[in-house]
């Protein structure tokens, strides 16, 4: 790192100054630091909080293989399991909280079953914690949009109650309708000005496909900046020639890629997208739900995977697995004034390490987290309840 | 699980008796057992004990790209880095030990420059903490064997030592002689009664080539049973009539395979060797060591990684993942009497769950670990102590 040790001084929820021996201003609280590392709260940029099955009883894993009998079973059982969308968003956004995540992007399904209970719990979510995390919301119609009518006026309403962002997902796979799907997704971004944020599962010449066809509407309609493709197997293929036409509209169009990492799925690879400009975010996706039963909600274990998945072993290379997990989502999210430096929001987590590779690596718990300059989780316990 | 609560007598290190609501004999010791989940010892089946920079200073990595840069690099750093065999294989045996495993097979580096210090610090180790941990030695040219004069008669000085497994590596990529390389390893193997364990990274054709010479002398020399193949990078190609044909042989053989799950690399696919009959374990390989800087020596989280990298989400498969780490790895150690079954030596560990699958994605803190009836680790601490 070559870091020395320095003060920070917090007032009015951000960082008023960051100098060596400062003199605490009369008033003000003193922290001390143990010499640990300092960084700016991690990024969750996808998951779904609205679903997972944190806190409650094991629940062992019934989906079927393809991607649509994890939606199918999901959908069906998710009254059954007792799933209530604000308690569980709530747990775990503690849970994240504690692990050092100051933001979270989060997916929440709208379809015809759940309707819009999933966003009002998010809401609910939001509003109680609303001083310990920076919550966005994206409508997601997980179960299809056109192929199961209602959704879409669903979707509409959800965007009227206050979601951020406008959700889709797989083009061709679930709604069959390639055109109708990625027309209707980019009308509901129109009509209430908001941006994209498209899950794309679709591999090989199908995603690539997927994309095109998203390349080609966020062009048309002037939406540079404004567009994540979430997963984006399809820049994980073999086929090189293809995945570097890919990117260089994705670079060109100011696309965002978000990519947990997968171990078992072609993944986008970080370096060579983040050599090319493009943003690049990571989230932990689903957390122990209906879907899988892996994840803690930990950015830094995120940040080892994507760094494993990445064949990432320098400090250079997993100090950009981490960045992913910091600046990458800040730039995907858009976040105002955030990072370590003089006048961002005080959004901060201390973590031990002898450099951020190490920090990575041990996934340590994290000593203390700070939002908006107040203390939010210390020793690994979050300082809030969680219900 | 549906498995009941109960008692478990532990008496001149074996388990005497499994039976709900036991008497203490008079002057037996009782451990609560808090409920928790019984399982055998792991099995930490490939690593590298000699060259870990575990409890050191933090060293960024420094190797290139390519695989023979990481073996060039280790063999010219591993004296300037101070890395003491014994006292790093200490360390890592107990950080091991902490997490619950109760066995290890280690590769240890035998090549010109390092002699044979590593195995003669690896026979300390062993000796030092024999009762506490179950060690087997590799004896492994990880320069190459051939293309080192003098590398094939420090092997014959490892074996004559104490070592227990021939070692060997890469026939076409290192020593650029498939037939001599695997020649001398059997060689070897037959003139001092041991089995071999072939690192095999080679992948797609070559690998299949490789492993195809591998087939040709176990088969001659009636070494079936006593093969490792570790990595073995080929049988995830996605060439699946090619790897059939090699599963077939492998079964026929009863050779063992060995994986780490690597997350960016091809891997043997857990389930269908598994259906095939076929030995399969798992071991962390290189734990922070000059390859690279992951890992801290837990075979529960080696299971959440196999698990990923196989897509493993039911609690059955996720179990699979398990297995690999508990009777994987003993079958391919050919372990008599592991288990949890009365007559097994009492290599057990305690740890939290409501189920084994959710004991492998929480990978919580063990409770308490037992070796031979003593209890070497508690609440996730080492009672033996590390240099």
């Amino acid at each position: 790192m070559g870091v020395a040790s320095t003060d920070v001084l917090i007032r009015g929820g951000r960082i008023a100054r960051i100098a060596p021996d400062q003199t605490a201003p009369e008033g003000v609280h003193v922290e001390d630091g143990w010499d640990a590392l300092l960084l700016p709260g991690l990024v969750e940029a996808h998951t779904h909080l609205d679903k997972t099955l944190w806190g409650m009883r094991w629940v062992p894993n019934s989906a079927g293989p393809r991607l649509i009998d994890k939606i199918d079973n999901e959908r069906q059982n998710r009254q059954a399991l007792g799933i209530d969308p604000a308690r569980q968003s709530a747990r775990q956004l503690v849970q994240s909280l504690a692990k050092g995540s100051t933001h979270i992007r989060t997916h929440v399904d709208v379809d015809t079953v759940v309707g819009l209970a999933g966003i009002e719990g998010l809401l609910a979510t939001r509003e109680c914690y609303r001083d310990a995390m920076d919550v966005e919301i994206v409508a997601f119609p997980q179960s299809g949009l056109l192929v199961r009518p209602g959704t879409l006026e669903l979707m509409a309403e959800a965007m009227k109650l206050g979601s951020d962002v406008v959700g889709g997902l797989d083009p061709c796979g679930i709604d069959r309708d390639p055109k109708g799907h990625l027309d209707a997704v980019f009308e509901l971004a129109q009509r209430f000005g908001k941006p994209v944020d498209i899950h794309l599962h679709e591999a090989a010449l199908l995603g690539a496909f997927s994309m095109e066809l998203i390349f080609e509407r966020t062009r048309a309609l002037g939406m540079q900046g404004q567009v994540t493709i979430s997963h984006a197997f399809c820049l994980g293929d073999p086929d090189t020639a293809m995945v570097d036409g890919l990117l260089e509209e994705i670079a060109a169009l100011d696309i965002a890629i978000m990519s947990t990492g997968s171990a078992s799925r072609p993944v986008p690879p970080v370096a060579k997208l983040t050599a090319r400009g493009i943003r690049i975010c990571a989230g932990n996706d689903g957390i122990r739900d209906s879907w899988g039963p892996y994840g803690n909600g930990d950015m830094l274990e995120r940040a080892m995977l994507l760094g494993l998945r990445n064949n990432f072993r320098t400090d250079p290379e997993v100090e950009l697995a981490l960045a992913v997990c910091t600046t990458g989502g800040a730039d995907t999210l858009r976040l105002k004034d955030y990072g370590v430096a003089e006048g961002c929001q005080a959004d901060l987590l201390l973590v031990d390490g002898e450099t951020l590779a190490e920090a990575v690596v041990n996934r340590p718990e994290r000593r203390l987290v700070v939002k908006r300059g107040r203390i939010v989780a210390r020793a690994g316990r979050a300082l809030v309840d969680a219900p």
